[in-house]
C-alpha cells in the first residue's frame, strides 16, 4: 500500500541550490545547471511545489518511472529545451504500458538532470522520489544502479521540442543506448525521456537513495559559504568529506564530440602548495580517471569534481576555459558501484582505459606518507 | 462493409515471378531479389497461400498496413533476414494503435519489397492488396503516394532480426525518414516496418493499383520467353511498352555508401547501334537519371529498368560490374508522380540534380527524328 512520507516541498528558490549541488555531483558532465534550473523553476511557477517524498512509501505495486534529458553538454548550451516535452514523454509511456505513473524519480545526479525531473513533477502533480540512479553523473544511459539492479531501461519514451517521440524496446539496455543515442542526434542533439519503469519494490532496492537532498545541501552549503564571506571551497569540501587533490590553473583542453558525447583531456598546472606539478584529468561529457604527475590517483566510479577556487562554483567539462584557477575534489562514489556488476558498467574499462578501479579513499594518502 | 474480392491465390512457386517482376520495377534499387523470394516461400510453406485481393473490397473504415523491410542493399546482401520480424513489426503496430489490421499492403515494388509483404500476410493469413505505394521504387520512405494524399507514415514500428523494435510518431514523413534510417542503421544496416496504417477509403485513393499483378506478369513474361529460346529482353519491353534507350557494355561503376545509402554513378558504353554513344546513370540505391552522350533523356521518377543483354534479368545498382552487357529500358511512371505535388515529393530537385523533370514518352524520340 502507498503511504507517502514527505521529505519536503520543493519550491522556485530550492532549486537554485539544487542545480548547483547537481552541478558538484555531475563531476565535470551532466549539462548546464543554469538550463534545467530555469525549466524546472519556470514549471514550479505555473503548476506549483512539488513533494520530495522517501521511496519507502510506495507500494510494492506501484509504477516509479524516471525522467531525465539526454543530450550532449556541447549542443545543448545552443539549443534551449522548452522542458514540458518531458511530460509528453511520460504520457506516451504511460498510454504504451497502459496504466498511470505513480512516483518520478530522477535518473541522474547532474546540473541538467537534477532539475528536469522537477519540471514533470510539477507539471504532472506527482511525487519526485529523493534518489537517483546513479549519485552522480555518467555518459550513457544504461548506467544506471537501475540496470544493476535488473530493470530494463524499456519501454522507453524519447521526445522531441518539435513533437516527434520514439518508443523503444529492447533485448538489453546496451541496445537501447545505441538507439536513443542515434534518435537523440537526429532529434537535434537533445531529448526528453521517460524510462526504465519499475515497480515500487524494485525502486526501493535500486535507487541511489537521498541524492536530491544531497544536492540541496550541496547547494545551500555554498551559498551560504559565499554569503558570509567564508571559504566555499572548503564549505563544499567538507560537507562531501572529499579531499583536495589538486590546486593549480587550467593549462590545456583536449575537446571533441564523437557520436553525441564530448570527449577530452584537461591538463591542469599545480599552483602554491602544488607548484611544480601536473594533473591530468580524462573526460567523456563526465570527469572519469585523475594523473597527478603521471600517477593514477581517481578512477571512475568515484567522483572527480572541480570547483572554481575563488567562488567554489563548480566547473564543468564543457566549461573548463585556459587560464582559470580551479581546485580538484575527489571522494568517493555510491557504495553500490563499487561492486564487480557495478565496476562492469562503469569502471575504467568500460570506457576504455587499461585500468582497473582503485578505491579512493579521503585522506588516505596524507596518513600514509608524503605522495 | 468489407466484401473482398479476391484476384488470385499466390503460392510458392508464384514468388519466383513476383520477385523477378519487383526487380525490374525496383529500377535498379529495392533490394537482391533472391533473399526476398526466399523468406516468402519459405513463410507460404510454413503457413499456406496468400490471398492477393482488390482494394475495392474493404469498407471504408478498414485498416489497412503497409509492411517492408528498410536498408540499404549493399548492406542486405551480408545479412540474411529472418523475415518474420515483419510479423512482430506488425503486431505491435496493432497493439499500439488498439485495433486489428484488416488488409496488409506493399509498401514499393523493388526485389525485396514486392515479396516481404508475402512473408506477413502468410504468416497473419491477411489479406493482401494488389497495389503498393510506390509502382516502382525509391530510395526514402516518405516517397510514397499514401504520403501524397496526406497519409502519415506513423505510428510505425520498427523491427530487427535481435527481438528490438522502435515505435515512432513523428510530426511529419521526412521526420520518419530520418528517425527510422537511422535506427535501421543501428539494427545493423535492415529493419523490418509496419507503416502508413490507414483506411480503406483512403487505400482506394492513395496506393498505385496493380502493383503485384504486374509484378507477377513480368516475371513470367521474362520466364516463358527463356524456355521458348526467345528474346527476354524484347518480351520485358514490350510487356512494359517500354523503349530500349541504350545497348552497351558497364565501364565504370562509382559507389558509395553514405548514410544507408547507396549512391554512384554508373557510365555504359555503346556497342552494336549505340557503339561509339555513352550512357550515364546517376542512382541513390535507384537508377534516378540517365544522361545519353552528355543529354539528359531520362528524369525520376519516371523508369530506368536495366536488363542484362543475353538473359533478360534485371541488373540492380549493387549489382553492376565492370564489363557486363546491359540493355537500358525507360519507360514512364505511375500518373500520380507526374503531378507538382508527386514531384515535390520524388522529382529530381528533391535529390539533388539541377533538372526540371522531363516525361518520357517510349518512341518520342525516334518520331521526333534522328536522336
Amino acid at each position: 500500500m502507498t503511504d507517502l512520507k514527505l521529505i519536503r516541498t520543493i519550491d522556485v528558490p530550492d532549486l537554485d541550490d539544487i542545480a548547483t549541488g547537481g552541478a558538484i555531483l555531475g563531476t565535470g558532465g551532466g549539462g548546464d545547471p543554469y538550463i534545467g534550473k530555469l525549466m524546472a523553476q519556470e514549471a514550479i511557477r505555473r503548476h506549483g511545489a512539488v513533494s520530495l517524498v522517501d521511496v519507502d512509501g510506495f507500494a510494492a505495486d506501484a509504477l516509479i518511472a524516471p525522467v531525465c534529458m539526454m543530450g550532449a553538454p556541447t549542443v545543448m548550451t545552443e539549443k534551449l529545451p522548452q522542458g514540458e516535452e518531458i511530460v509528453i514523454a511520460l504520457r506516451k509511456l504511460e498510454k504504451f504500458m497502459g496504466r498511470q505513473v505513480d512516483g518520478l524519480l530522477c535518473g541522474e545526479a547532474g546540473g541538467i538532470n537534477s532539475t528536469t525531473p522537477f519540471v514533470a513533477a510539477a507539471a504532472t502533480g506527482l511525487p519526485l522520489i529523493d534518489g537517483d540512479g546513479m549519485g552522480r553523473a555518467f555518459p550513457e544511459l544504461q548506467m544506471t544502479t537501475f540496470g544493476m539492479h535488473g530493470v530494463s531501461a524499456t519501454p522507453m519514451v524519447l521526445g522531441d521540442d518539435k513533437g516527434n517521440s520514439v518508443v523503444l524496446e529492447t533485448i538489453n539496455n546496451r541496445w537501447t543506448e545505441r538507439l536513443a543515442r542515434s534518435a537523440t542526434v537526429d532529434m537535434g542533439g537533445s531529448a526528453l525521456l521517460a524510462f526504465y519503469p519499475m515497480t515500487g519494490a524494485l525502486a526501493k532496492k535500486a535507487i541511489v537513495r537521498g541524492t536530491l537532498t544531497l544536492c540541496a545541501d550541496l547547494g545551500r552549503t555554498l551559498r551560504e559559504a559565499r554569503v558570509r564571506h567564508g571559504d566555499p571551497v572548503e564549505a563544499v569540501r567538507a560537507a562531501l568529506k572529499a579531499e583536495i587533490i589538486f590546486n593549480g590553473r587550467v593549462r590545456d583542453v583536449l575537446r571533441r564530440t564523437v557520436g553525441g558525447f564530448a570527449r577530452g583531456e584537461a591538463e591542469i598546472e599545480g599552483l602554491d602548495e602544488h607548484r611544480g606539478h601536473k594533473l591530468r584529468i580524462a573526460f567523456q561529457n563526465e570527469f572519469l580517471i585523475a594523473e597527478r604527475d603521471g600517477k593514477t590517483v581517481v578512477t571512475t566510479p568515484d567522483m572527480i569534481t572541480l570547483l572554481d577556487a575563488e567562488t567554489g562554483a563548480p566547473v564543468t567539462a564543457d566549461g573548463m576555459r585556459y587560464g582559470i584557477r580551479v581546485v580538484a575534489l575527489a571522494y568517493p562514489c555510491a557504495e553500490q558501484w563499487r561492486t564487480p556488476k557495478g565496476l562492469e558498467l562503469v569502471g575504467p574499462r568500460y570506457f576504455g582505459y587499461d585500468l582497473d578501479f582503485q578505491p579512493f579513499t579521503p585522506g588516505a594518502a596524507r596518513q600514509a606518507g608524503p605522495a
